[in-house]
């Protein structure tokens, strides 16, 4: 028996139809293969079936974060599986880790954050835009990851409040105007993450690295390909995501006189 | 000032020579570029810097977990970073988390997954070789997560001994032969995984798969292409690993008739 | 002064629309930017520009292979020039090359073969289906290079009239069972090229070649991905082709004992 | 019976070990794999076998364009045929064509150009460099074509000599120079090429393009994946190439006031 607020992956056994539910007592989901009531799937539980009331059948599954973040809502690009994963090995996050990022967008790779920090952890995440902030964190509440972040609506030239932190993440447009600021957040000797689309702003940044004490230098893409199924004839699906974004990572490290810090 | 046992590391200024160090206060590490004492990488700390004998310097860098499972002992083909972020999303692994794995391997992914799993999840990680176990139990220990993990010495043919756990990852030769053991240890509506290098193989399991109550399969591969850095001459590597393996990703569902279960 | 009959590239020059015309003194073009009269296309020639009845600016261009292939009426899946540049080179066509092809589908890649033949040269086309031997007949008549193609309406089961070719090209979905009469065709020592989707396809050809004396056997895929071109903002595209086949290649050489051959 | 001065391409039937010969009558080839004495290759012919002096079979076969351009002699980076190809088609190259090139380089593109012009047509091939022009010389004689090339020692700042050309390619460090030398060579509506490693480079020559009147600028990179080909482990090979250079190509348009030309 699931409880109400359970957040629930139903998927049509005959079709690709999926959909992310909240269940409520009394909700519903109308869909073009029929309606399927919520009580209905609450008593079937993980792992079962329900029939819409023109008997079309669904799985209820366990969703998972990857398939929450692709289904995020979002008014803005969002960080996809592929890069949102990667990164999380890359800045070396983790249960009680502390995560500044910036900007919060709609919430996808804060929410991803979250997700790993755990309770002992906490994602401190900056943007300039209230609505984005309020979009971030009802998608954060929905994952239930709320709680593990502390969302701040400020632009980033007023800089971060943190310090010592364990990784820093930009999703920003002009991350080489903000070194200074990621250097004052982050601990010595940890790494910094952006997401970068164009070359011209790979080229700006790499050259604001250099001169702000940033070595171990990486820039790299992902792909993903996806195969069809069907074990008669497989095969990689016709057609392929070919750019989201560049991902960049670099490690700071103290100033070469010791001077300020 | 890092205390002895903390893992470093080291990346020479000049070159792209870089070393893993598990610090020891008498301690010295010999390259190419002169001896480093690790004395006096203690005494710099993260962030700093410190010189060989013969004076080259080499920036000292808090490890991230990506750059632990790159270089980790191995004795088999190890799951990569690029793969082992994005199985964490897919199979929804987090704080918390009890995860079955096998076989063991070299334990790249177990260190992975018990990274993630924090101090209240558990990874229970099967393999029949027991050198292989060692290793693993090796790599983990030197990432301070072997707490979090209970080894197990046991062909996959005599079953797990969990059950209900949130998921099962497979990196075997034959995952096909054994997802009668995989549907008593996951509990229903959870995901599985596989990782396999060759279409013979996905034909199989994925024939294995539909037999077997396991709904929502996705089959897919990661390409991960680096850039070279230099801001005057930015251009993708020329050489790229063409292949690591496929990931099979599907969820259990309960029986038709509800049998057994 | 272009004549009648020469064919057109026509590109918007503020839109990415562009249109592939056949010039006839009283022909217009109506498109969502307006008329274009052909005696103005002709009059202001290749590279000059024509202006729709409303205003809109059309550049005049020389349409390439390329583009023509990528535009051709099709009633199958085509070959793409990025695939069928490198079959060209792979199976050594060029000029005075005689080329076996089958099947002949839309007819892209009896086009691009009858271009590079020229006009000491011949390729043999066939096809059990009639109306794909008229719709490729009109499309290398658009392109000028009919003359070069003998057309057969016949089953690959009956085998080819042509003996001591120096390529042959199988776009046929069980190309497996065809290998005896590629032999009969194909001069000893020469290359044969296939087209196949899926990896079951590739399993059976492989298995099919290696009985059948056939050696230096290759199997590959092709990708393009474009980049946008704005020089602010270079960047791959969005979305790119994932799949279109697989291509093997294979050489032909004498059975063992040097028997009947 | 092979004709003394055939080119032949040599390839073990157990190893991978292939070899390009042009044969002479007394002639012989040594390898690991033991000699080859010429005249049992002129023997056995085309599709044939034959043995090394210590047992070792070798399959006779008729080189490919493709694969003689891999096996170039080079001082340079050399065009490969995934590349080359494409080319061909987007530049519309074909029996009969003009085509003109700088700089020849390695002559490897000079070679697939002369390849496909035929008899009827020609490539000019401009390099300041007289080392590699003998060198391209040497390779395109080897090939058969060095009768349908015309070499000029010259750097580009000098201009072509043809004009009207149906294409023009440019393999240099800094094409952005030389788009008023492309524009007096080639004919108006006709399309330039270009082959640039880095984004910096492409930034740079997009900038040009659109201030000298080129239009339909594409830029694209083409990737190979090749299989390995064990029917019964069918994957993708471990490595591949991960960048050779970015494609440019665009169309020459007259200039808005037709002033000059």
């Amino acid at each position: 028996m699931l409880e109400e607020g359970t957040l629930v992956f139903l998927r049509s056994a005959n079709r690709k139809d999926s959909f992310l539910v909240s269940l409520e007592s009394e909700g519903k989901l109308e869909t073009r293969l029929g309606i399927v009531f919520h009580k209905e799937v609450m008593k079937a539980g993980f792992g079962g079936r329900v029939c819409s009331h023109n008997g079309n059948v669904f799985y209820i599954m366990k969703p998972t974060l990857g398939e929450y973040l692709r289904r995020i809502k979002r008014k803005t690009q969002i960080v996809f599986p592929k890069e949102a994963g990667f990164i999380l090995l890359q800045l070396d996050i983790g249960p009680g880790s502390r995560v500044v990022e910036c900007g919060t967008g709609s919430g996808s790779l804060t929410t991803a954050f979250a997700h790993f920090v755990g309770d002992e952890g906490c994602v401190y995440s900056y943007d300039a835009r209230e609505e984005f902030v309020e979009l971030a964190r009802r998608n954060c509440r929905k994952w239930g990851v709320e709680h593990r972040v502390e969302f701040n609506v400020r632009h980033l030239s007023q800089g971060f409040e943190e310090t010592d932190v364990d990784a820093v993440f930009l999703d920003l447009p002009d991350p080489w105007n903000y070194l200074l600021q990621v250097r004052s957040a982050l601990a010595l000797g940890r790494r910094m993450g952006a997401l970068l689309p164009t070359f011209n702003q790979i080229e700006k940044l790499l050259r604001a690295l250099e001169e702000n004490y940033f070595v171990d230098i990486e820039v790299l893409e992902i792909f993903l390909r996806k195969l069809r199924i069907d074990p008669d004839r497989i095969r990689p699906e016709d057609r392929m995501i070919g750019h989201t974004g560049y991902l960049i990572f670099a490690t700071s490290i103290a100033p070469l006189n010791g001077g300020v810090r």
